[in-house]
């Protein structure tokens, strides 16, 4: 429990939902991502001292941004009344249905875990980054917990806080494509149904049940058949331009699944080899230009990428 | 495929929804169940000879009944014109909750399907016992695939048929009390929400998932988290004199999960011992007797029980 001056941590964006996953499965990704550097100052609180790579988007004042809230919820959790000052680099975009939010607020209650001189373990990081995610976009844990926890984690619950890491078949990978294309998560769940038919939901919890004993099996056919989700996607898709194209370009290169990451306007493809999800991002990226006129960039991961880690 | 002239199958009751599952998740119980003869006849097509241990409440005729449903539809699947005569034997309650009509079907596809020399794995059998049960009660499996395939079946899909055996943690033990009370399956289904909440989706669709991963690590504290309906469970206790009490008192006795089984209003509890669940029959029993005045059975089995087979 050697406490530190100034340290600096890295956590991933993350896939959420995967098809019928809505607010409760979650996939770290390789790549993109925020990095905090935490550093012990004189008195109490957190303050921000600066973000980069935001292009000025996001609040400055702790209170108001998620590796703000996340690393004083971290020092309250700890019992430690300590000064922290942060500093933010965004390496990944913002509202792009990646996780943003989350990997700064994971990236932030690792740095001041590791600060303290790591008395939490990292579990008990997803509590306080929940309540960085309560503050700007609802309490879901579904890109928090990967973004900690690394892989692909199912949330039991978040109160109180009950997550799982699942076990990842070997050679499944993700192909995310962000396109140049503004939708606000704000926007993107209000425009979510408050209620569903009873049948969607027997529907849904199918899949979701199916896709996890495909992930305990290893049985790819069986993961295909489950990445399913006509409740939460449809409305998304509507919302982000030429994204019907997409998913079908992504499955026509062979993904086993492929809708909206989180809410979007990324959309993800599963596959089971590197290969194939190279092929299946180039396609993506092709029916966005071709079908919503957008730019678009891509990233390729293992979908068993680690989560948030000391740099 | 040696076909044969007359030939005895055997299928048992099963437990279905186990809390998260509703439509989906299904048991099979050793113990209670049907017993179908079918006998080559001159001719084409099927005919109940005889019903015994209905109390005279189940239709005779073939396209009422599900065993006759499930006899025909088997022949159809096969691609056989033949005539068939079918003698039912009623080996456990009827509207019980615990798959009575499945295991007719089951009972019956099975045993049809041994006389034309088993033409059909039994995994399609599934297909002609949910056009029995879609006969009756509507078009679900939950009950249908455990009486087949025993142990524990979710149901992915019915349309198509894609249902997965799970595997059971060791130990794993299933107390049923079926009261002396008439609760038609139709009313039950009756009762039930047209929508539900999304976030009811969200927490029905965590559970159920937790529950799967639980029986593919053992993790018995997972499972008993996740033993949790708050959509369905409701509406039947509510339609069941002392059913709040009897769940207590199965919990109290130290049950894994407790709540109606399938439409009720047979209430299960899942135990990890033999001992335990003993305890907890004999709880429920009592708390039937003294909280809804309602004198009741109880079946103690194992949760990997075998399904359909020749007797």
């Amino acid at each position: 429990m050697a406490t530190m001056e100034e340290v600096t941590a890295f956590a991933p964006g993350s896939v959420s939902n995967l098809g019928p996953g809505f607010d409760i499965l979650g996939l770290a990704v390789a790549g993109p991502g925020d990095t905090v550097t935490a550093r012990r100052v004189p008195g109490s609180g957190v303050r921000i001292a600066r973000v980069e790579g935001d292009g000025g988007r996001l609040p400055r004042e702790a209170e108001r941004n998620t590796a703000g809230v996340a690393a004083a919820a971290t020092l309250r959790r700890a019992g430690v009344d300590a000064g922290v000052e942060l500093v933010l680099r965004k390496g990944m975009p913002i509202g792009s249905g990646l996780g943003s939010s989350a990997a700064s607020a994971a990236a932030a209650a690792y740095a001041v875990n590791l600060l303290l001189g790591s008395p939490l373990p990292v579990e008990a990081l997803v509590e306080p980054c929940l309540e960085a995610e309560a503050a700007v976009s609802g309490r879901h844990a579904d890109n928090v917990a990967p973004a900690l926890l690394g892989g692909l984690v199912l949330v039991r619950s978040v109160d109180p806080v009950d997550v799982l890491r699942l076990p990842v078949p070997a050679g499944l990978t993700i192909a995310v494509v962000t396109p140049a294309f503004d939708l606000p998560t704000r926007e993107a769940r209000a425009a979510l149904p408050k209620v569903v038919p009873l049948q969607a939901m027997v529907r849904n919890s199918a899949n979701i049940a199916a896709l996890v004993a495909a992930c305990h099996t290893g049985d790819l056919a069986l993961l295909r058949r489950a990445v399913v989700d006509d409740v939460v996607a449809p409305v998304r898709v509507a919302l982000i331009p030429g994204c019907g194209a997409v998913i079908r370009a992504a499955l026509d290169a062979g993904a086993l699944g492929s809708t909206v990451s989180g809410a979007g306007p990324s959309v993800f493809a599963l596959c089971d080899s590197e290969g194939i999800a190279r092929a299946a991002a180039e396609a993506m990226r092709a029916a966005f230009r071709e079908a919503g006129g957008l730019d678009s960039t891509a990233v390729v991961s293992p979908a068993d990428a680690p989560g948030a880690r000391r740099v």
